[in-house]
């Protein structure tokens, strides 16, 4: 079968190889891969920023396919399922501990970005009837990480407000559940151009926080004063005050992402004046999973693409993720 | 001025009286009443099942109107604006206590069936501009008890199911906040002309408890064996077991009202099956009423008004409520 | 090796046979026991109260013992260690769901009152040290359920005061953990006989429930009319109404047995009153089996061990259960 | 009545002036106050670090005395009843909002370092019978402070493990409140001398962190490699890292002071590798104050108290305050 595979770090090292077909073991599923989605830690896995990682690596930690065979002590599987790979495999509900975080697909564990894959048949949720691969591969990172900020650690509720980052996939499903959830949003771009698709998306008000550099003077204002419950900052070094003002008092910043840096020179006073909690955190449980499935399928939700890539311009998909003008989550199809 | 008392026991007792007009203390706010609201609780105080009030006794527990004068000290407020009354009045955020729980709107103090009622200035609430005085009235007891029971409690999130009991206001309050918080709702009624009703205001499955005397047996049904996340006990003893065989493990089972006897004729098995939390509990805090309000202002919803009384008619409206055949709220409009 | 066994239910039907002594697969654990503790749902079970059990039947849903060898692929222990073993095996931490509800000692699995027992790896925690294995068996079951309810749901801090009901193995555990917990404690006996031994325990006042029928209100006494923060209801039917009128505002009252019978004659006016949880739990995850035994490792404490008995006189320890006369736990050392 | 005062800022500029006894309001109560106490924010205050504030300006956020006058309508109090003062006086419960913290005694209200005192009646906890009032006087803000991070937000359970950073006020409260909920301590300290104390006062092991300036690695040592459940920091920009270093996944660290500064220069990736709550957080409400009492006359705690000063020499108290030399707290009686 065709991969994915660095055998040093680069975007210019990814390519396509000729591997084996996979054999699942008893507890196993082996899927039929149809689609992989990338997020932003792909990048700097393959650049080899975040630390080391075995060679060969495939990468992708969501995709979305079709079961194709199961091993013999497994049942709740079978060959045709439509499924998507939960990301930190072992963990199923509740919080995670240092375990259940172990063993994370395409970090810890091997990618998707390959024709076929074999997974614990404890790390599938059944996609959503109405999604395409295409569609499903997005939502075990991306929007699992809005899920478990909004929805697990924020509680948003109806009628309260929350601030969305950016237009990366994160922060578009922070922006769909949010409102899904009955809350306000208010969403900030770099791009004019984009500020009339977070409208269509549901974005109750756009903030260019190149306009604004202290973008949370405006957030403040578009709250008469009170600031948002919940944000997810997705930049770290020179966004992570900037969200820290923007929430009301015992508001919730969620430590996401790190584009712009990983060190946040944070301010005892600002801190206290809100009495915010700035929590970093894992993606999210298999139940958190199920939930953003049941959401999508409920309300009607699709996720938004930019732009969809195959095996053999993977490096493009990649190149195009690292640059950031992206709206919406890359994936790669894989036929 | 008009107002509404009782002197003893009945409701044919209730009569229009004229009593002073009040005057606000320095921490007070006198409002110009525009609408109350009448719940099951006030059926219950005015036939006197409710245990001892002091005669002469004016009942309705939720209302709003204009703000006419405030007291020399109050600055939030000022004549002309729009408000709610809040139930419990010193029940300001978080959980109640005995103390915050003593002084209850047209409970142990006076309620708002008159043309002016003084309240002190931090049991107010400013009405959402969408929402006439008649609409806004049905919110401080029955719209907040349903946020309570479903968001403070139960804590519903997108994707999950909540199963509404018939159609008093409390029950569709509980559906419209469902909806607006992107969970799924199942309804019941034993009235096959509602269930249009019900559909039209948004519940996915209507249940006919008259077809289904056991019809927790049907909730199950239409949540593949699961059941829901939570439901709203409005009845008591004759529909509580079913509404714990109702709800999924860790379920929410609110007791909100004992229509049909106050004895719940427990089973421990039944718990043990579910571990549901079965859970009595107060209104609702003047911060849950003000989430309510957020949450109809930025949703777009409209109570729904079942019927429109007059001072003059009073009686006409207890009996109707009485009669449980209303679809949503029962409003006295005070002219 | 020998084990305990019924073909039929009865626990005069309770005999030693002679099995084939177990081989654990590759992620299991083979453990040479040297002792099984019983519980009220022991008796319960033999006796055919309960449901439908799989013969033969072997109980006991708690034990202690040493590692005797391992499968291939465990990691975690080795020959020698001492350990207990967990009861609903697959629950690791946080909420219990119906799959990590479904694999329990001495329940839905054989339980521990053999020579040795295969056990998976996830289901086994060390045994602290400065206990042996006959005090450690108690802990897995009942020791576990007092800490789920008191530490778990109600959350006992120091000052606050918890009730106790009896002094079977669950009632003394929870004593013992809301004194570690800085708690103060008022148990209930019927046996003037047993205050001493309930004092020595560190009860801080007792109460005869036999003088006072209507115990509640020594305990509204006992707490200058406030109730305690939590209570552990042993007896169900007979004892529930007074448990639920004995604890504060937003008080917890666990549901963890059925001594006097299942059905739970509640009243939605004592509910109210008190918003007081009442809640049926399961019994608690690996983690509070951990925490459990840290705390008795940390804070010096020995399970109270009422009698302890052999394998041939199995027969004796069940009839002794039965007869309520114990103060403390029952325990079967197998040698 | 003599009162202590600043007209401007600094030590130097305590001075004790004669000012008019106050009359309490009918909803008051007058005090006279035999103690108050000292934290680090009032040498803040008083040297000009924290922001304006009006002058005369009279400090002292925590005190105790005894009820000398009431209102008219007040009736929980009566002359005699031993008391101390609330520091948050409108923060009753639950989590505070920025009303409820806008009334801080010594801070946005006149201190308590007057031989009279006039406080709501709202804003009062009985003082235990055994706690003199200079023991009293040290509860209402340092011993608040080291319950509400300890047992408010990281709760603490029995077995678990607390690290507490050097011997002011907050860092002993929190040793002993860890104590007595049954939770292991370690301790740091910078002073050979002070290791015996220490342990003297509960601590399990002492950590002297000039021998260790990566202190977190002897944390880690000490605890199997887990780091501990929470911990108070209480030095922010020079310990912060140290101190997130330290906790195990999902610990809990409270900002609670900034003694060598307020910036908190933090990293993304400590952040995300333990999953700590790192927390500014306000120093807790009158029912938090209440179970400090409780905890103290319960558990049989008594404050540890470095010096004890009058008001004739209120300078050299701050003198010693900012030396940082104390171990435990330093009081000023009043007689």
């Amino acid at each position: 079968m065709k991969a994915i595979q660095i055998n040093k770090f680069g975007i210019d090292q990814l390519a396509v190889v000729e591997v084996p077909k996979p054999v699942p073991g008893a507890h196993e599923v082996l899927i039929r891969m149809e689609a992989a989605s990338l997020n932003f830690l792909e990048t700097v896995l393959v650049k080899g920023q975040y630390g080391s990682i075995g060679f060969p690596f495939t990468p992708s930690s969501e995709g979305a396919g079709v079961v194709e065979a199961v091993g013999a002590a497994v049942t709740e599987w079978k060959p045709g399922d439509r499924v998507m790979t939960h990301y930190t495999q072992l963990w199923q509900s509740g919080k995670v501990t240092q375990y259940t975080n172990s063993q994370r697909t395409g970090n810890t564990v091997p990618g998707v970005l390959s024709e076929y894959y074999v997974i614990p048949e404890y790390a599938l949720v059944r996609t959503p009837a109405a999604l395409s691969s295409v569609e499903a591969a997005t939502l075990p990172v991306a929007a699992v990480t809005a899920w478990t900020g909004l929805m697990e650690y924020a509680n948003i509720q109806p009628g309260q407000t929350v601030l969305t980052q950016g237009s990366g996939g994160v922060s578009l499903f922070a922006l769909q559940l949010a409102r899904a959830a009955g809350a306000r949003v208010i969403a900030t771009t770099g791009d004019a151009g984009k500020v009339s698709k977070l409208k269509a998306l549901g974005a109750d008000e756009v903030i260019n926080y190149k306009e604004h550099p202290e973008w949370y003077t405006e957030v403040k204002r578009l709250t008469n004063g009170e600031g948002v419950h919940a944000t997810l900052d997705i930049a770290g070094t020179s966004t992570v005050n900037n969200s820290i003002k923007s929430v009301a008092t015992h508001g919730f910043v969620g430590l996401v992402g790190f584009m712009t840096g990983m060190s946040l020179p944070l301010d005892f006073m600002s801190l206290w004046q809100s009495l915010a909690r700035v929590q970093a955190y894992s993606v999210g449980s298999k139940a958190s999973l199920q939930q953003v499935a049941n959401t999508f399928a409920y309300n009607g939700l699709k996720p938004v693409i930019d732009s969809v890539y195959d095996l053999s311009t993977v490096q493009d998909a990649f190149y195009h993720l690292e640059s950031g003008k992206n709206f919406g989550k890359i994936v790669v199809e894989i036929k």
